[in-house]
């Protein structure tokens, strides 16, 4: 099987999406697990923009990675400078990365425009600049920017760019499809013609996703012969991103017959993808190829019953080989075997002779049936069936809450501030607890209120955290009295869990809900811990 | 040009998306959503699946759609029961709707496996379907499930399918990638040998993004001949989802040269994209190509020093071209032209040289950077031009409310009850009212309240009534002390109306967009009565 090269940029134009930023624990965390799953290059960052990225590479010189090669980003020299003597060259140099990658220009246009200099003095920045750093023993990748707008608008020149640097001895040439609009039959063309122009010479392909058609870009740049494909875990980038590694991976180790980064680390695909998002701070999708928790569920109706029939209909791949899970979705349509299939991810047995199965669908199906959907809430349904197992103790027992919420303002003017307050009255154990707590709105005040009320006798529940609510309402035609429909996502070291909870009262909702989220968060932490 | 057809099943595919979970009163709005903006053919669910897409099928009999037409979905007859005999069949009859698309196999395997009956019995079920409907009346779509992996499998067989489809006289054949496994150039070849096997038959396409391809395989199919494309709007779908239609639509319109909704309608997909993850509770991720957040958004400093000297560099496409702005969220409302329009259509004149429209764009855009979504929110919106017109008069002021809810049980017993009571203090003219009133819900007690309070003074306040409620948590990371956006539809004789709230109190929140929806609700009544 050939071997296409995987060239990671996560660390570097990853960390030009919004929202990203990653300190130096975090890059040395991503770089360490994507050199584990396989990846062939890492690229850290601008060696000397910012002392976080002078300590990475320094601390990455010092414990080495064990399978990728490290790689230093920059520029290539400065037009009128010479490559020996540019700072930027001369800080790749020093940095102890094997690999520079040097970005350049091949969009005329952009020469003239962007970088106000002559076309021919743009050819020896990277002819120099290439030979330069080869000469200094390191291994290189030209990034031709803009490559295939340049080829549109001039594809003498842009093609005269790549070929001065690899006449100049560049390792790999790199087509970046920087401003994103291309779509894959037009990459596909301009790669085969580049190939045909400079034959022996290692391709590369940088996509972003602008069209929608990031992966499907870097496929066809795979199919007409490029052997490198740059990416980011979970497509993070700038604007709509870049091209998402992890699928180009599993798509050409499943899809195309190309050995990637092996089928025993392939398993480690979803992994990969959650440990990146967690460090990131980035959650993925659940609707993401491949990695995602939905990726491999079902609801429909019309699949549902055919499922268990002939799996290979509804099923791409097998999702083990990408270390995800068929997750079932829990609906009205469930049967036994679903739910047997559900109970088990979540580590119940209900398999069983003595456990009633019937029993438990009913139940889940009479609730569906009030307004509770439990596919989003797998702390509440696993509780449901703790409790038809007999296995369910509750950690508290409510007595008593009052929410009140107050709103008073000097007539005419507009609202200054309303404040929630909470009083519970609980027991834990033999014990009876009386806490008042605030918030700025009553779900708040009520959250706060309970976890004072249980953190003598259950202390862990500090790292149990709401971070989603939603509310709605069933039954439109009731207006205010309609069925409200809580539902909230909580997190724990685990990852995270949803619960959910149906009352005529959005409070009374609310605090089931979050009462569940609670008993979930303190079981499963006794289960996993 | 030519015209590609656009065919959404957002209503129906995209339902099956995990967590979605649409009313009556959200299938209508989305229907009418997409029919604005210029989708050729809506699908719109199961006609006898369930009440609800029995009542949104005579809705939409009784109020047509303007420009698409409406497709009711099913299956092709059951096995051994001819045609005209079929139940399933005839409720698509009956639905009212223009177009009837029907699903069959075309995989060998799933045929004998699945359906469990024989490869002539399926040919016989589809012609004969398909033949039954025609004779009806009706346009008819028929669906090749699974018709690439069929293809695969074998070709003779999902051939001879379509043709018996086509033979019987589908007007569209719809080749459905179910599985979502393909790449570009495997659907490309497959729909070229379709093309020549079925000369003059229109073809469609439906793929799913399980491979991360889903757009670029639908582009495949339009290159290599299909003219109708199955989607989703955002790409809600089972799994990893369906086609994203609004970017297939792009791609095609601004990249390949095709017709599908017009320059003109094209500048409002941002908004269409929008909308609907409002209605639907599902917001965009930021990073989606053309319509998101971040689609147009900058942050590299490689790049953001260059983007002056030279934009095409780093905009593939000018985003208004797709109603995004290079930042900010934009609404249906960004310039004053469409303002001016929408503020017509509410009945508010803002075209005098008097009015500082400028000053009204300003207010919008500062309160939708903090968590305000006019685009739900007529009432809201008009409320705020009548500030800015100084034609609002406030029906009433308040002085202060109180709301408490409360929860007593047994220890050990499950909730039973919980009640709420609010207390308002309100301002009428020079008159001052208190009144109480109860609710099983702290909006429902509010909302009683508050009728109450009024009643005297404005009688006509008991035909406005809330007919729907939602609220989200807009940042999530917050978790109970985020910003809360509450969303209040409103019903009156004259039909129904959105206002919007924001604040980290959701009672609060409820409190504004409540008196909003009263505020409206009378006033318009005095505009329109």
């Amino acid at each position: 099987m050939e071997h296409v090269f995987t060239y990671d940029t996560t660390l570097r134009d990853g960390e030009q999406c919004e929202g990203i930023s990653l300190s130096l624990e975090d890059k040395l965390l991503i770089a360490r697990k994507l050199d584990a799953f396989g990846i062939d290059c890492i690229e850290g960052g601008f060696p000397a923009s910012n002392p976080k990225d002078i300590a990475f590479f320094e601390e990455l010189a010092a414990r080495p990675l064990s399978h990728a090669k490290l790689a230093a980003f920059g520029n290539t020299c400065k037009k009128d400078v010479p490559a020996d003597r540019d700072a930027g060259l001369r800080d790749l140099v020093e940095s102890g990365a094997q690999v520079a990658t040097i970005v350049g220009k091949s969009w005329d246009e952009q020469v003239t425009r962007a970088l106000q200099t002559t076309l021919d003095e743009n050819l020896r920045m990277i002819a120099d600049s290439v030979a330069h750093l080869k000469a200094q023993g390191m291994e290189v990748v030209f990034d031709a920017e803009h490559f295939f707008d340049g080829y549109r608008a001039n594809a003498d020149y842009a093609l005269a760019c790549v070929r001065a640097a690899s006449k100049a001895g560049a390792d790999c040439v790199c087509l970046c499809e920087t401003n994103g609009g291309m779509l894959p039959f037009e990459v596909e063309d301009v790669v085969r013609d580049v190939v045909a122009q400079l034959p022996g010479q290692q391709l590369g392909i940088h996509c972003h996703n602008d069209t929608g058609c990031a992966v499907a870009n870097s496929l066809a740049a795979v199919r007409a012969g490029a052997r490198q494909v740059q990416g980011t875990v979970n497509g993070l980038g700038e604007r709509v991103g870049n091209t998402d590694l992890l699928t180009v991976v599993a798509d050409l180790e499943l899809k195309m017959g190309f050995d990637v980064v092996g089928e025993r680390s392939l398993k480690g695909l979803t992994n990969v993808s959650s440990y990146v998002a967690e460090v990131a701070d980035a959650p993925v999708p659940p609707h993401y190829p491949y990695v995602g928790a939905s990726a491999f569920a079902h609801k429909g109706g019309l699949h549902a019953s055919a499922i268990a029939r002939f799996p290979e209909a509804y099923e791409h791949v097998r999702p083990e080989l990408v270390g995800n899970g068929a997750r079932m979705v829990v609906s009205e349509l469930a049967g036994k075997a679903t739910l047997m299939q559900k109970a088990a991810s979540l580590g119940l047995d209900i398999a069983g002779d003595d456990v009633d199965v019937q029993g438990i669908l009913d139940d889940i199906k009479g609730r569906e049936a009030d307004g509770y959907t439990y596919e989003v809430a797998d702390g509440s349904l696993a509780l449901l069936i703790m409790r038809h197992l007999g296995t369910y103790q509750p950690a508290f027992t409510l007595e008593s809450f009052r929410v009140i919420v107050d709103d008073r303002e000097d007539v005419g003017a507009l609202a200054k501030d309303a404040a929630s307050e909470a009083t519970i009255k609980i027991h834990v154990g033999d014990e009876r607890f009386v806490a008042t707590g605030e918030g700025t709105g009553p779900v708040g005040a009520l959250d706060n209120a309970l976890k004072m009320a249980i953190l003598e006798g259950y202390p862990e529940v500090a790292d149990i955290e709401l971070v989603d609510y939603k509310v709605r309402l069933l039954d439109e035609s009731q207006g205010p009295g309609a069925i409200t429909r809580v539902t909230i996502t909580t997190s724990d070291k685990y990852g995270s869990f949803g619960t959910i909870a149906v009352s005529e009262n959005v409070i009374e909702a609310s605090w089931n809900a979050l009462v569940e989220s609670i008993e979930y968060g303190l079981m499963r932490r006794k289960m996993l811990g």
